[in-house]
């Protein structure tokens, strides 16, 4: 049981969706599509994936370290800092 | 013939294994592994597409743009724009 | 009193640095210095912002969100939401 | 004379607003304004200065670019490397 679990077939459904665009990516190069035409897929993609991340991060506060801070004890603290360099991760990727 | 034909193989090569790191997260969340190693995850394979991005960009700097400048004309201005513009869309996905 | 409190003095030392800097990038413009050269500045002063930014939602998490939670009540489920929405501004900025 | 000259005017006075923006967050922070209120302002700082890298990387795609490619030779090879390497810390910052 994890903090996306209620949202888990969503999310398969939405990664399934990146690697079809991941993959019509490689179509477009191995076909010699217009760079900036592939690039605007990329840039796409890309988003996709942030909305992704955004979404686990969403699930994990609501629940996981909601569940450490009501338990209380040092646990809470090490969640919060874990989702705080998960944030740091995700605006400097 | 685009920016990027020379980079073709290796440029494919990332992105199978792009999608082989989208599937593998795919994998993760039907395991339901924890929400922060699904997080790492995610944000490596963002990383490894803004970094194609940026190898797309780099080889269309290098040639379509370089070419279309060096034959002059209003084909130079509409290029730099165009690449302009795919450049805010990297900056701001 | 809010979640950064604790760590004011050190927050508005690194503004006066970020106006500083953004200062210095108008003088540099203002003399004509080189493009790449200006831009280089300005992705530290970006950077510096992004920086300012992940310490307040660290803070805001430990104290602010962390207190709601362990109250209880429809508070801690706003804090949470209004922490995501506010994380995900930043990864779009 | 740089790529960005015939925009100097209007550049400065995005970059003292951007500035008063950075004296208006200390302000908030020194008057203990809430986190996320302030957080919402470093995002918009944030973007302000993002909008100004784009705009300094546009005029010098534009001009400086445009013209080292025209005199040809090795200047415009290194002018292109710059660039991409300008646009890669733009888009990690």
């Amino acid at each position: 049981m994890q903090g996306y679990t209620d949202d888990k077939d969503r999310l398969l459904k939405r990664l399934r969706r990146i690697e079809g665009q991941v993959r019509g990516i490689a179509r477009m190069i191995d076909n010699d599509e217009y760079c900036i035409d592939v690039l605007t897929q990329v840039s796409a993609a890309t988003k996709a994936l942030q909305a992704v991340s955004l979404g686990l991060l969403d699930e994990h506060l609501k629940h996981c370290v909601t569940d450490a801070v009501a338990n209380g004890g040092k646990e809470a603290d090490d969640k919060v800092k874990e989702a705080s360099e998960a944030i740091a991760r995700l605006v400097r990727s």
